[in-house]
């Protein structure tokens, strides 16, 4: 298999399992229990939150364990709404995952008012337009700082500034950004901000919420004293050690990996554009490494992923978390409203990809072409 | 190490880590993607569920994954409130787990009616008030199957009859049930059920809600269009995998490891009733196989973990949920109002206790008592 779906997950790295398995079985003890084996899950599972808090430069007791990039944003949206009553207004991009777009819906029908920040063709909120629309009765503002179908990365530090002037939180959902690009809160200057670990090598099922330490925020998940009371569940030891080693190693080869991936990336890049009817989609410049996300004339998504799946590659039409549905990816209909006509198709390449990787979907995708829809 | 905490959490089952390797290395896929690596991942995940539905009776598509006990049980709670607005009552005991008494403080604080029904001295709930609680206007009642301290079996098919009487749902928190005691949707007659891996021999971070056909539920987590548009984030495939074959063989070796723990807990309770001071809590017939609580006079609980912990024995005061708290435990002030001067102590029992488990904590425990508090 040739895997170009990094965006959707990606291998658990080795060194991550490794460092799991003694939790999965001699090493079990419940992190809260007042005994030897329960010190032992507890120190384990510190140490992880010590090394995703120190790749993303926050504070240990600011790292909150999540089952997932999706619990996170919804409980920094529904956390942060809950606890400031008194101001109705949340501000988005139109271009959010669904995790953050689906949990605003709900918050509007609890009475909410949802302002969505329309993208330029780059997929790029305008700060300005930000401004404009951030006041004083804004809880929240939730702009992602890189785009999951189209790699665009957002002026999120730009608009966090405008929103702590008006006394606003500001959430970013950097799930698909962890190992892919530097992160660090303070110069980001968020207030929360979601991760997914298997999106960096880490494993599915666990993720965290950055909650910047002073911040009022209501629980998603009630229960008991997890998480300094705000997250309740049993804490699942084996998978946070597994983030902690995943995300420690993908912020040291960060540099490497990045401009490794950046040099594939640009060559794919090429090799399609030179096809007919292929258009790339998201920035030149504020673009994830590891992202190729096209558009191709005349063509049908899901029959061009399954006739790459036939000839052993993995690639996708767009978020996996949408696969199935037959609308158009709200992200390409805010970038290019009302088109139609066009196939999406999103290369994700990870820290094991190769030119080999490279050459052989270029190859694929130009022998689709050439044969044209009416022989599919 | 002795350990005699299973309720706080279980040793992972060998065959269920075995099932889920492969899906943390080269099964790796999305379960959502459309690719082969993705079917695959797809259809384990789908047989996991399968195993989970069969092992409580239910279909396939009633059991909804989640990342365990307490999100399952928030789910129930939120929402089953959020999608039926017209009745403002939830009828919940006053031995619920705090999972959900909390989410039902967070319920009161937007507008719900929480009606918290007494337990007798063996921790029970009286049907009969039950009844004069459940109204027209009830939208849940929540009664726990097992009590997660002190062991009691609960009422809940009655007390589901009496629910459904009135047009309410019925949810019931089997987390500590399952394994231990036959669990069957159909007979018990309800709605909605919560279950957690780790307490069964499956993996910490994933449990599941089953949602009985046509029964109308909000989402707790909004996002992706995952189990079937209610729960969002990225499958979980390797624990769901874990999760599957732990309780496939929980369920099939149920009989023989509930007499055996039965026949273990006997002798336990006659060995800690011989020493002075020592209660035994919860009912004598209507108990979990697995489950010893004592109250023990003049002590303290913190200092009797602690010893017996330096004799290595892992055994807990209560809910490992809520270690660290220096409140009384709610279940035993709801059985023995106001009561004071009493140590708890919880010795729970798994599938690998021995009779030299039960030896060593019944002689480390008479040690301890017959020293005396004061040299501790």
């Amino acid at each position: 298999m040739i895997y170009l779906d990094h965006a959707a997950t990606s291998p658990l790295r080795r060194e991550a399992l490794q460092a799991m398995l003694p939790f999965f079985s001699e090493d079990f003890g419940n992190a809260s229990a007042g005994y030897a084996a329960g010190r032992k899950a507890r120190a384990a599972l510190e140490r992880a939150r010590m090394q995703t808090a120190q790749a993303i430069g926050a504070q240990r007791q600011e790292i909150y364990l999540t089952s997932g990039g999706s619990e996170a944003d919804n409980w920094a949206l529904f956390g942060v709404a809950g606890a400031r009553p008194g101001r109705r207004r949340i501000v988005v991009s139109s271009v959010e995952h669904h995790a953050v777009l689906r949990a605003c819906e709900a918050l509007e029908s609890r009475g909410a008012e949802v302002i969505r920040l329309g993208v330029s063709q780059d997929g790029q909120v305008d700060p300005e337009e930000a401004a404009r629309a951030i006041t004083e009765e804004t809880a929240l503002v939730s702009v992602m700082l890189a785009n999951n179908e189209v790699g665009t990365i957002e002026p999120v530090a730009a608009i966090a500034k405008l929103a702590h002037a008006k006394g606003t939180l500001m959430h970013t959902d950097a799930v698909q950004a962890i190992g892919q690009i530097p992160v660090n809160v303070g110069e980001l200057g968020v207030d929360l901000l979601s991760l997914s670990a298997h999106k960096f090598g880490g494993p599915k099922g666990i993720g965290a919420l950055y909650i910047k330490s002073g911040t009022r925020i209501d629980s998603l998940i009630y229960g008991g004293e997890q998480e300094r009371g705000l997250r309740a569940g049993t804490e699942n030891v084996p998978l946070a050690v597994g983030m902690g080693e995943a995300i420690a190693a993908a912020a040291s080869e960060l540099e490497q990996t990045a401009a490794r991936e950046r040099e594939l990336r640009e060559r794919m890049i090429a090799l399609c554009l030179r096809l007919p009817g292929v258009r790339l989609n998201g920035s030149r410049v504020h673009r994830l490494p590891g992202n190729v996300h096209l558009s191709i004339r005349g063509m049908q998504s899901a029959l061009l992923v399954t006739n790459l799946d036939m000839r052993g590659i993995a690639a996708s039409a767009g978020s996996a978390c949408a696969a199935g549905s037959i609308e158009r990816s709200h992200v390409l209909e805010a970038m290019f409203p009302k088109e139609a006509g066009w196939a999406d198709l999103r290369l994700t390449l990870g820290p094991e990809s190769t030119q080999e990787d490279v050459s052989a979907a270029a190859a694929a995708l130009s022998e689709l072409l050439h044969r044209g829809k009416g022989e599919f």
